[in-house]
């Protein structure tokens, strides 16, 4: 019987399957034609029929997390602070899914950081991501929901405690289960609702002028 | 010319710095005898006399990480809530060693996700850091620098701020320059000493009770 185009899709949804499912049990440096070959209950030789070369493998594993990170589904549950608040969740490691595409990406940062190529191409995506936080800080001041401050600093800030917290959350998920994670989210919300703008705050002259 | 005890330690010292500068530039996935041994300008045959497996390798440069990161020279600025500034100041990335070190703690983590037995006790000591902390908070409270509020609580948020900036900054070190980064967390530590302790807000009650 001929193989039809349908039998060709399904064959490449399979092998980003295993990819996927490698890259969460063993990470990048788990990932070869081998594992992902026993991962599909095929042989290697298939394999290289899609990956020529291991960093063939690898180019193909990166643009599937950024496909899954761009295509998951996410909150929309409001407008300024809740906008925020729901592109923080959003991040986070609340779910079994959510989990394994953290955990990619937490261990994608080695091979990042090793190639200047893929270093640069991470930066601008967490720069991108950081303007979208800055937007929702700005939009959350408009609606007077936070006080003053320069949005881009806030924004640094939640980008770099929802990162932080994804990482512990990784190495000790008993310690930190969905509900904990979401109360120190809303802590954190909350210490930025009662910040004071620092440029308000009156700076005191060494020589004792007012 | 019979090698003496000292040749066999500058030795030892040559081996760590070269496993060390290859972890700074490559990562662990990019830790081989090959390149340690390239970077130390010798065969890997002699190489194999210290390593005799790859295992063995990331063993030895997981405890060099450690043994380097316990022996680090530390800020004492003070007590109460400038030791803790000073606790988190320390792990920023702010001088090349921080930044080679940050680098490489953040390229074991996939190493350390994917097993188990190391997943397990770097759950460990991120807690004990988390412990250390949370005395300095504590102690910030008890001299009222720092609002009530669960020291351990307030200790994950300071742990996560941090780790999430050493991320940020390691992919664009021009975007956080050492002196962005110690504003940014003079920030996170001015919104902790103006946080309104969330159990003193009056709840209210949805039947209008007070």
């Amino acid at each position: 019987m001929p193989r039809t185009k349908g039998d060709h899709e399904a064959r490449r949804r399979d092998v980003s399957e295993a990819v996927w499912q490698v890259m969460a049990t063993r990470g990048f440096a788990g990932l070869t034609l081998r594992a992902v070959a026993a991962e599909l209950d095929a042989t290697t030789g298939l394999l290289t029929h899609y990956f020529p070369s291991k960093r063939a493998l690898v180019e193909y594993a990166l643009d599937l997390l950024e496909q899954r990170t761009i295509a998951r589904p996410r909150r929309h549950g409001g407008a300024g602070l809740a906008a925020l608040r729901d592109a923080l969740l959003d991040i986070l490691p609340l779910t079994a899914e959510a989990t394994d595409s953290n955990r990619i990406w937490v261990s994608s940062w080695d091979a990042a950081l090793s190639d200047p190529t893929l270093s640069t191409d991470y930066a601008r995506k967490y720069a991108q991501s950081r303007d979208r936080l800055t937007e929702r800080v700005a939009a959350a001041q408009e609606l007077g929901e936070l006080p003053p401050g320069d949005p881009a600093d806030i924004a640094v800030g939640a980008q770099a405690f929802v990162l932080g917290l994804v990482v512990q959350t990784l190495f000790d998920p008993a310690a930190f289960p969905p509900q904990r994670q979401v109360g120190l989210l809303d802590d954190y919300l909350s210490t930025l609702t009662a910040r004071t703008d620092p440029t308000t705050i009156t700076r005191h002259d060494p020589d004792g002028r007012p």
